[in-house]
């Protein structure tokens, strides 16, 4: 499909009056301050719009569409944001949406090209994007536009710590924030808010860690039993497998998670030269170099065994 | 003493040719990025200086006096970086300089004017004082000083998220960063490293929870036997009073850490319209609205008690 750039975006938007606007499933920080963003500024430009999601949003997000008329409207077109792949946009919207999308705005290297693509590869999240659209629809940055592009910003990025991070991220950050964002309260509930339940989680999960290699491989368990004993729920904790990656000397982090079949699934972490993709093919899974997945039908300790040898190989 | 501004620092900086720099007492990112920064801008300008503190330096910072010379040598004045009062030098440096201290630059509110003074309090670090100062210098950014501002940056902003991060902030981080800061390898050692011993830590620290007032008051207990159990160090526990203040709901956060001489320091934050000065002034402590402190000699059950008898009025 056609690759187009900024203004030829600009002048699509301009060219419709309705537009249905939907982000990926499991919608994160990214894919929704990108959405809002948009659709609060075609509001300012008179246009009609609504945001709508395959799967459920959470709350800590309301403060995205507050104040928002994100009532149902009949649309003439389909925008996709942050979505790399029909297949994203979750099982339910793939079939309903998925070969009508008229225009994508994205960021990943990953996109597919199912529709006219504004696709800025070396835009560390898809609010970039959406930013520099917003700009040249020559609307104002309003706070709640900025509070939504510093949402996509942030949370793409670690809270600016990730190594996606640039120039351009910051520059924007400091404009966005000058124009109202209210980073205190997005920073608050997007990266420091955490349960208590979660807290006694990652306790348990902590104390499960072994040292390998000379402590170049660590593997962390979460078990079903720790999410009964601590309370916490796992939508809270997509965030854990990074934990065993921040131990001093790590190089292979593995995190070992009990599903509820009994299976297990494996998230791993790795430090250059060490390539998590590479490791985790082995087992049938996949993912980029620093980090990939792959799952396992045996026992905890067939796994880890299992995992052990493959790693072994690698010191 | 005299307050002074950017300009007039210059030129004091430019009129001698000998400096000795201290930082405060246990070092932190901030302290030691701006001292850095500022040795290395003198080198730039044929000066001699020495970076010297009282309290021994964590190895995670080597990297901002690589390929420095930081060798003895016999100076005219001394220059004092993020050190509010000269009691923070550290107990043999307030001794051997504290009264000698010819420039100080600082953006603490809680400044004591100890010597003339650069202090310019809205500025969320010391590195955005000094990079203001370096520019100033007529001085190159080298991807070695830009490396050091970077660190005072994101450390004393929690990696850009705490609520003194500004708009100015983000956009120092953008310049430094395309002037080759390493900020890839900073964030990781500053923010994604920990030792295992410190997780254990974490994990004990964690486990003494205690939620107060229908979880609007979390009580954290670091003790001495945890650092012993664990076998971390005190060096790393800088952050560990963050813990309590992320849980949900939590309004006013406590850490009490038990000291070497059996009496406790008591961390508070707090979420507005809580004030954490206000309360712990009730003890003869201080600091910010949100971050404060106070000491207790009595026993750590007689502590939670006179603490939890005070902040029952704030409810």
């Amino acid at each position: 499909m056609k690759r187009i750039d900024v203004m030829e975006c600009v002048s699509l938007l301009k060219e419709f009056d309705n537009y249905l606007i939907l982000t990926h499933r499991n919608p994160d920080g990214d894919t929704l301050g990108s959405a809002y963003a948009l659709k609060r500024a075609l509001d300012l430009l008179g246009k009609k719009s609504m945001v709508r999601c395959n799967d459920d949003i959470h709350p800590k997000f309301s403060y995205l569409w507050e104040n928002v008329d994100n009532s149902e409207i009949t649309f003439d077109k389909i925008i996709a944001v942050d979505v790399a792949d029909k297949k994203l946009l979750g099982e339910e919207f793939e079939a309903k949406y998925g070969d009508n999308v008229f225009l994508c705005i994205d960021h990943h290297t990953s996109n597919r090209e199912y529709a006219q693509n504004l696709l800025l590869e070396d835009r560390a999240a898809a609010a970039v994007v959406i930013y520099e659209v917003i700009r040249q629809l020559g609307v104002e940055i309003t706070p709640e536009i900025a509070s939504c592009v510093y949402t996509g910003l942030a949370t793409d990025t670690g809270c600016f710590m990730y190594s996606n991070t640039t120039p351009t991220v910051h520059r924007i950050a400091a404009e966005v924030m000058a124009k109202g964002a209210d980073y205190t309260l997005i920073n608050r509930l997007m990266f420091e808010t955490k349960t208590l339940q979660y807290l006694r989680l990652e306790q348990m999960a902590v104390s499960s860690i072994e040292s390998h290699f000379d402590g170049k491989c660590a593997i962390m368990t979460v078990t079903r039993k720790m999410f009964e004993e601590s309370g916490a729920s796992s939508s809270e904790c997509d965030g854990i497998a990074a934990i065993p990656r921040k131990i001093e000397g790590v190089k292979i982090a593995v995190t070992i998670r009990e599903r509820h079949n009994g299976s297990f699934k494996v998230s791993m972490r790795t430090i250059e030269p060490y390539d998590a993709a590479k490791i985790c093919a082995n087992f049938g899974g996949g993912g980029h170099n620093a980090a990939a997945g792959c799952e396992f039908d045996c026992s905890l300790n067939e796994t880890k065994e299992k995992l052990l040898e493959v790693i072994k190989e690698e010191f």
